[in-house]
């Protein structure tokens, strides 16, 4: 179970969540809680009133007056799938490669940034515990509810099948060419690494070619999800999107 | 005095600081640690060894085994200063104004984008307390200590000194031009609002445009941190940088 805090997020789960799945907890007033309220009464999800103290202790931390109890906070999506529903025409593809990003914090400002760009599917790192799955859905915004991601066991066996339909790779990496000198129309699929680590050894092996934001700053780097919201745009805006 | 506690915030603090400025307290090993205590050394910053506990207990959080305290985390810079440094010759500037940004997060994470896109200077919203510039301060990875920034009383008089020195002042705003279709280069300054209440309607209304990132997303927006990274970078493009 997933327990949201965040009005966005609470309001995004509640509109792609499935008919009486889930509790909302409320223990405040005002025009945004009695929207998600009638969020909550149009999918039939249980309301629970209760005291801000208790409604503190359920979440453990400092809230807004709701906070909504969770089954699923994903679409059910598989790479698979997405692979075998594209189709012939579908050009102007965009994938995302995920490797050992794992602070839960910038893996949801990812996921809401792949929702602005419409990012047709996200592969990210190994399963999440539960405490860490909310702050993702709450760092997200409530994205990840509409961005089609899944787990994938082996991200260098997911290149593999991209590149047999039809995609460029790019691993995002310091010392790559600059994204705004490279053609990114077409089917298009990018690896971003951890900001300590970069991409594994093995992983930048099986990509096409390397890709940077172009940079001159005199600390280290961008902020990963900055970077990962640098390059969608890039992307998109080759696309002609 | 601030207290750094993130490698990357205490190093670049170090190598920007004045001789003997600033107390190095240690109490971990390791060669990251030691490339820290040599720094130091060199800029004959005090170094306190002490146990992990009683850093814990003086950071008030888990940390890595090191902290600095030091007095000044900014170079000394004014607004004023940076106007009147400005040559007749020099076209494709870029300043960021941030009006009601106080997410210390999101301000240390636009600093540390700012520093990377090489903006010629950061005006920024009212002073803040020292928990605040701390985290500022790390969230930056260090860049507050690069990037020439300042406190500047009044946003919309900051605005019309831009204009006399022949800036294009654009406000960020959902609804905004496209900036993949407006023209950035020359002198360009850029206003950014936060990401619940955008910018203020005066400050607004003295600007010359708004421009956008344009996005598709089924949630609100993107976080405004990685908004201001997407649209130094697009400035900077059509800057030929």
């Amino acid at each position: 179970m997933s327990l949201l805090t965040g009005f966005h997020a609470i309001e995004e789960a509640l509109k792609s969540a499935s008919k009486g799945k889930g509790t909302l907890y409320v223990s405040g007033k005002g025009p945004r809680i009695r929207k998600i309220e009638d969020l909550a009464g149009n999918k039939e999800v249980s309301i629970v009133r209760l005291s801000a103290r208790d409604l503190r202790d359920l979440t453990g931390k400092e809230h807004r007056g709701v906070a909504l109890s969770i089954e699923r906070y994903a679409p059910e999506n598989s790479f698979e799938g997405f692979l075998a529903s594209i189709t012939d025409s579908q050009s102007n593809l965009l994938v995302l490669l995920l490797d050992g990003i794992t602070d839960p914090h910038n893996l949801g400002a990812i996921l809401r940034s792949a929702d602005q760009f419409e990012t047709d599917f996200v592969c990210i790192p190994e399963r999440r515990s539960a405490a860490e799955t909310e702050v993702v859905a709450n760092s997200s915004a409530g994205a990840v509810h509409h961005v089609p991601f899944s787990q994938v066991p082996n991200l260098s066996r997911a290149v593999k099948q991209l590149k047999k339909c039809g995609f460029w790779v790019y691993g995002a990496a310091m010392g790559g060419d600059p994204i705004n000198s490279v053609d990114l129309s077409g089917r298009v699929a990018i690896v971003l690494g951890s900001e300590g680590r970069g991409i594994s050894a093995n992983l930048a092996s099986h990509c096409d070619a390397e890709v940077a934001v172009p940079t001159r700053g005199r600390v280290d780097s961008l902020n990963v999800s900055v970077a990962a919201g640098i390059i969608l745009y890039e992307i998109r805006r080759q696309q002609d999107w």
